[in-house]
């Protein structure tokens, strides 16, 4: 299994693509994109667990249900999130779905809408629909094309996103090609995580709903910037089965479960590390935690407190404000198991200061990378953990943001 | 029933203070402060929910339920918190204690340790025991003494915290003096919530207990500006029973649980607004909730959500930060329930954008001190809560301070 961050591309069969300009976005850029996939194709989904959702997130669950797992395209916008826009939104959604279904000729159901932007405020939808031809006639199997609809969905992002992995079986090439936008700057409506994986790989839905789930439990579930969780986050993978080399195959699953795996790390370290207002990015590793649940609620606490990432905005080896997050978080923890690591040197032992050097813990918090390691003396299971340092320019950036 | 944040101070009867240098601050100013109790003073507690936390607590703890609560005195030190110190912070901070108690003359048990500055560094207790005969041949009582003790006691903050109030009864005067720190700047070691309440009303340490957690529940517990608990946050009443006025009389609860609630409230205000990268107070007033509980639980997602705050921070009317907050948090409210007001004009209403003055919301919120209400539509319950917009100057102060 190879997976490259960017180039080159490993393009999934049964797949095509297309990116254009509806005039969403207030910059004149690509704000709206199109992936039709081949009949078959199969489909699972990870939506946000925000229990405000927007229109797109309400029609993709409801399409998919009906459907059980059935997609033929996807139409994405970007600059307007569709949310918060009540009644209207769905009708609106629905429009564009049954526009492309006619137009592609599918079922309305097998069209899932995607938006991302700013909430609250109505779908211009006349600007997509009147896209729409123009995305159906250009759209194609490129490499260009792919990087075209990386590029569309971007809001805050400073850079597209791709990941792609394939492997080699005896019967042919699986390929795997992921797509993402989401930025580590606290834009909300702006910041939302859209994920597109897709595979050429023949799946039933039920197995790629397992695979899906696991993954993302691994990666865009373990990654936090500001700890908020958007109204329109969305994970999709879809499978078109032109490799015809199915997943029920022996020793199929386990490598695709790695591509998975690495391509959805691959995505989740680069949302994590975009945005202009990050300066480090930090990996979490929990370490002797009872469960790995319990592990993944001590990360999320040290992401989440201000005072931890302030900290690391000024490369502080403060790590009593590390301690002090765990003694707040749910699972109740004995401090006096806990040590404490910046990079590979012990600051903290048994919950208490252990002598070592401010200027090496200093020097290594001032890295773009590290890591902080916190071992809990409680068990075996295990963690990792992406997030950011909150700087005063992360903070200006946005409070200088306004609607 | 009167109150006043500053002067003149109502001072109860029964209690001596003091304060000195004992050389903990680098700064060279007051550090260290002295309350003296006369006999029969009770007392009850709030300590800090934090599963890390600091030998002073957990002596505090430990003295108030083998005297059940009985107090002679507090000894205060600011400049460090004695957390994270292990088995020589306990005994540092009882070494404290029995000497204060062996100059008083009373049980080592009724002298509560009181700590607050960096974490994991050593008590520097020689410096506290030297000054402790100065401490106690100074300690008097007046507003002088009192004003010594709040800013002794003072870390980040930049103000010294006091409030009092006071009703007449057909017996006589009672009177409550509430002296606090904790600043709204990020600074975890530092940041320490100490409040101390004292009284000349006479009453049972349980009942006392019961008026201050009900007290702290409204005020103390719905303040939040970084959504982080201190190892330290100590809240204390004491009652010297000097007025000779029994809070079992009728009528003297009633007016005392309101005394009480005032000036926990004008404390809570002034720790609230304190701090040099607050720029915005935010009232928040949750409404139509089915519980208080569940009101509570909203404001503090509305609190401590990034996006609302930095969007406070640049008086940018976006509601759909806080509808997107409101949907994380753990209540399950339905958003098409919600109405949102900046002031007193409607912005959202249902879950929906609703057309409003946004240059009159943005005046609003460019003010020192503003409200946000959120109805719910579920029920009848409600809570107010007081946060603060996160500033970029406000991240910068923190992360430039080093340990």
């Amino acid at each position: 299994m190879k997976h490259s961050d960017s180039f080159p591309i490993h393009l999934p069969l049964g797949f095509t693509f297309s990116a254009g300009v509806a005039g969403i976005k207030a910059s004149g850029r690509a704000d709206v994109a199109l992936a039709e996939a081949s009949p078959g194709t199969t489909a699972a989904a990870v939506f946000t667990k925000n229990r405000v959702v927007a229109a797109p997130v309400t029609l993709g669950r409801e399409f998919l249900a009906k459907t059980r797992g059935q997609v033929r395209a996807l139409v994405v916008n970007a600059g307007n999130a569709n949310c918060a826009t009540g009644p209207a939104g769905i009708r609106h959604a629905r429009r564009v779905c049954s526009e492309v279904a006619r137009r592609l000729k599918v079922r309305t159901e097998t069209v899932l809408p995607l938006s991302t932007g700013i909430i609250g405020v109505p779908l211009p939808v006349e600007k997509v629909l009147r896209k729409l031809p123009e995305l159906i006639a250009t759209r194609a199997s490129t490499e260009s094309a792919v990087v075209q609809v990386a590029k569309a969905i971007m809001t805050t992002d400073t850079k597209a996103k791709l990941a792609s992995a394939y492997f080699r079986t005896k019967s042919g090439k699986v390929n795997l090609l992921g797509i993402a936008k989401g930025s580590g700057m606290i834009h909300p409506q702006l910041a939302t995580m859209l994920v597109f994986l897709f595979s050429d790989i023949a799946a039933e839905p039920g197995e790629l709903r397992r695979l899906l789930r696991s993954a993302a439990e691994g990666t865009f579930n373990c990654i936090s910037v500001d700890g908020d969780t958007s109204t329109n986050d969305t994970v999709l993978l879809l499978a078109s089965g032109r490799s015809d080399i199915s997943l029920a195959n022996s020793g199929v699953r386990g490598r695709f479960t790695r591509a998975l795996a690495a391509v959805c790390w691959s995505l989740s370290e680069q949302i994590i590390g975009d945005g202009e207002g990050v300066h480090h990015r930090v990996g979490l590793r929990i370490e002797q935690a009872r469960t790995r649940k319990e592990a993944i609620e001590i990360a999320q606490a040290i992401a989440r407190s201000l005072l931890v990432k302030t900290a690391w905005a000024g490369a502080d080896p403060n790590w009593g404000r590390i301690l002090a997050a765990i003694g707040a978080a749910k699972p109740s923890v004995d401090a006096r198991q806990i040590d404490i690591l910046i990079g590979d040197q012990l600051v903290c032992r048994r919950g208490m200061h252990h002598r070592f050097d401010r200027r090496r813990a200093h020097a290594e918090m001032r890295k773009p990378t590290y890591e902080i390691r916190v071992k809990l003396g409680r068990g075996r299971a295990r963690a990792r953990f992406l997030t950011t340092d909150l700087s005063a320019e992360y903070v200006r950036l946005n409070a200088e943001y306004s609607t």
